[in-house]
């Protein structure tokens, strides 16, 4: 391909609203541009990265027994009104009505409608499983889109989908989507870790994401440096603690803390430490009020709060209430004598002489136990992760890394079929609804985040399998018929040993020529420049190195075949 | 692929709604399923089917210099209103509101969205020409979605655009790409014919329409036998009339026609040829009324009737309009002292002593002369043209065929550059339009209209470049070791060479498997037997053919081979 013919306009600075890395050479290297807020035109440059994400993940699905549709983005208001999410889903679902006032939607996701599909034609246990996937455009109506196509309205999706007669069968696809994905990020050339995810409210079912590893991630991924665990950092067991030595119990005592509510105001003025505080704090659920009660070095994880109630939602209490419960302004609450049911942390189990809130304004209880001053409440993993905790696993050290999430493998249990009815006959002649499964790849995602994994002052470094070229030449001055005679010998004969091939041949200088490769980033780059050529020479130049190495012309096609198929294979590995 | 992994319904009725051959069969065949009106799931043979299609489109525009982009399907309206198609679409533009009550629309297509990214990074003559093209999910809402993927209302289309700073330019590129859809429509296997189509009011330009020939065609195409002429009805020139014999002017008359308002009974009652009376239309448009005079046995074509006042839409004025027009009841209008600006169509050139209505109830004129009784209007081609009529080009006779209407290659010119203002500096310095063309191919029309084309009692014949799978075989009884042990044996060998291959491997009568094979129209069926494989002997059957020839089972796999090779390189030509 000559650069001359291709469509790609490179900016020197992106505009001010791209705030990250990704977003910014995006812009600049002619991937994308944006139609509307959220809404992003793919150039041929982009699409070309794309394509080659996209035939990754559907050799991967199909290797792994996917079978592959494709379901309409237009959905009827009526599936998502079977399954509930018609009234819960909010303003992310982008709704309107056709010209004859029947409600639809932009499909956001396709639960609904693959449901409604393999209904229809799966009535026994003969036709599963069943494992259906689709790459498709998806649209969620973000209230505030950001970051380019890391976080738009409009995005392409894998979203695959499976249907099962029986938990091990559901559990065994489970095991060959996860093997799929890893494959997958793998032959993407992506560093990346799988890591254990909050399955949120659908008891008995798991599920795992998959981050691309990157400083700028928004996600925190907790791994152990001794084991295999990695979780983010919503999901991350914590686990018992094990050191609390038994002491004594001391006298139950009040206290006057003056305007001291915070956990470092009170513990400052009572001269302990933050773990020997306990947190009151106050929820409010579907089922009522609750108090939470976790360390003062500790934070509340409300997915695991969520979890551990079974619900799609909670949240804190307002002030008023806070007040009617505990008879005492913000900052008081404590377990003695509340009038509120209480579940504990788990790090609060064998906790001893501990201080917490009176009900009290400007009052606190020291030498609280539980059994004597506060019934023994129920002890359960509620709290966020922290660095100095080890591995529930293995006990081994931990580190926080950050990541970027480009994969779900959810196991979705019987939420969909039970709702719409999507059953099936059994062995014995018994109708049950079918087990099912879902696995997401956000493949438009995945180029910004291979982009925030592999960049530098200069611009993109492409991983060899995404690069939308293997290689471009760089003729310094393509006018010269020696440079030009061999660069278009060099270009015809890389692009028939099979190579995407980029030529510069444009009618500029070598620096901007140079500094176009860079920003685009492909893996190598050959030059041809008047010099070099008097000694029969061209220089390669991979993205990512940096060295310049002289080759003769000659031996060039051979030696940028040997590098782009190395590349390849050094990703895969 | 395995039939017993397949997701893969066939069903022996389709539902009463389908009207048509290609509806039927893909509903049947388990290519597709209805999720909304107008709105399809594809189910994977529909895919494969579609995915064929779309790589020989691919191919054909990157070898024809077009590159690939992605636009996104959600659209702001302020693209829409600066080409001022937002007020005159109509409500097949589906449009919606997002979460902050900004307006937008699902894109019928994408002249907007093209226009408004080249405007942004094209400004110069040297940074052209541009051709991009996409494969991209469109959503147009019909107010009466039917036959299938025919007329649906989500589809998919391959939409290219192009930009010239010259006319001579667009019209090269306009060439090259009508060069491209003959390839693409000949390499599918398919019988297609190009012909002139109506450009509808854009003066100056010009457009053909790519038609697959099919029985069941909705479009009539008129071609001559002894030239390449061939156009759509709608644009067909008629010739002018070259027969007139001169006669003597007769005397104008005015006969009483009671109750006689139509041709039929008009002529039956003076007894004269329909030819010899004057049909007076009333027409109103954005200018006022018009009276159109065609003969007798002609229609009017209001196509051409817009393209001749360059007017997007015009109607035929209503009974009370016509009446006060004039002056007399429907039926009875006439050309002698009207009050109406007249055009007369073409073949009324030299007509003499004609019959036309008198403005006046159950009153008719014979004798009528233009020059004389009326003032020589202007003439212009104005019928629709008819099968006794000869060729425009080469005065040849015609026939009619039914097509159906696949892609459309269009010279836009200036409409959207002006009102957007796409602009460029020429080499002077000037600032000009862009000249536009646009092209279009109906990616998933092409599925029904191929087996509008290739279709029989037993189900679909696909042609070979189209097939889901180049080869189905099935074992009569896969139970049978011998048997299944050949049937995966030659399945393996097939597949190894790179054939796509259909083992039928369900536990189901050997009638049954014939019969999907059959309706599903793999192009090559390899059978096995027990009786066959004690002879060493397998049977090949082609879908199109039907002729069964026993094949020694050591030479099946070449002699598939040589199969499938001879019939996509027979489509190819």
């Amino acid at each position: 391909m000559r650069y001359s013919e291709l469509f790609l306009p490179t900016v020197k600075e992106a505009p001010a609203e791209a705030e990250i890395a990704s977003h910014k050479l995006m812009l600049r290297a002619g991937l994308i541009r944006k139609l509307a807020s959220g809404v992003y035109d793919y150039l041929p440059l982009g699409l070309r990265v794309l394509r080659k994400v996209e035939a990754v993940v559907r050799a991967e699905m199909n290797a792994a027994g996917a079978q592959e549709v494709l379901l309409p983005g237009v959905q009827p208001s009526e599936l998502w009104k079977e399954s509930g999410r018609w009234e819960v889903y909010g303003p992310e679902l982008l709704r309107f009505k056709d010209r004859h006032a029947r409600e639809f939607c932009l499909g956001p996701t396709h639960e609904e409608v693959i449901t409604d599909l393999v209904r229809r034609e799966v009535k026994s246990y003969r036709q599963l499983p069943v494992n259906l996937y689709q790459i498709q455009t998806k649209f969620r109506d973000e209230i505030r889109p950001r970051f380019g196509v890391m976080r738009s309205r409009e995005f392409i999706m894998k979203d695959g989908y499976s249907f099962h007669a029986d938990e091990p069968d559901a559990e065994r696809t489970y095991g060959r989507m996860y093997e799929a994905y890893k494959r997958i990020f793998g032959r993407l050339g992506l560093r990346f870790r799988a890591v254990e995810a909050d399955t949120g409210p659908i008891g008995g079912s798991f599920s795992h994401e998959f981050m691309v590893l990157a400083q700028t991630g928004e996600d925190l991924i907790v791994t152990c440096t001794g084991c295999d665990y990695a979780a983010n950092l919503e999901k991350a067991e914590c686990p018992p603690p094990s050191d609390h030595k038994v002491e004594p119990p001391e006298e139950l005592k009040r206290v006057a803390t003056p305007g001291k509510r915070s956990v470092e105001e009170v513990c400052g003025f009572l001269g302990v430490a933050p773990a020997r505080l306990v947190k009151t704090l106050l929820y409010v659920g579907p089922q009522g009020p609750l108090a939470v009660l976790v360390r003062g070095d500790h934070e509340v994880n409300e997915a695991k709060l969520r979890s551990y109630l079974k619900v799609e939602a909670v949240g804190l209490a307002s002030a008023e209430t806070i007040e009617k419960l505990t008879g005492a302004p913000v900052g008081f609450a404590g377990p003695v004598n509340l009038k509120v049911p209480i579940v504990a942390d788990i790090s609060l189990k064998g906790q001893q002489n501990f201080v917490a809130g009176a009900n009290e304004a400007d009052t606190h209880y020291v030498n609280v136990n539980f059994g004597r001053d506060v019934p023994v409440p129920q002890f359960v993993d509620l709290h966020v992760f922290t660095p100095v905790e080890r591995c529930p696993r293995c006990s081994g050290p931990v580190e926080f890394i950050r990541g970027i999430e480009v994969g779900h493998v959810f196991k979705l249990g019987t939420k969909y079929s039970q709702a719409m009815k999507a059953v099936f006959l059994d062995a014995e002649g018994q109708e049950r609804p079918m087990i099912m499964g879902c696995y997401g790849i956000g493949v438009s995602r995945i180029i910004a985040a291979a982009i925030e994994q592999n960049f530098d002052a200069e611009g993109i470094i492409w991983p060899a399998p995404m690069a939308p070229f293997d290689v471009v030449i760089v003729p310094t001055n393509y006018a010269l018929p020696d440079i030009r005679e061999a660069a278009d010998r060099l270009h015809g004969e890389l692009e028939s040993a099979g190579l995407s091939v980029l030529l510069d041949d444009r009618d500029e200088r070598a620096g901007v020529k140079f500094k176009d490769a860079e920003l685009i980033g492909i893996p190598l780059r050959v030059t041809l420049g008047p010099k070099g050529l008097v000694k029969g020479e061209v220089e390669l130049k991979a993205r990512a190195g940096g060295e310049v190495i002289a080759v003769p012309l000659e031996e060039a096609a051979a030696r940028v075949r040997q590098s782009v198929a190395e590349a390849l294979s050094k990703s895969a590995s």
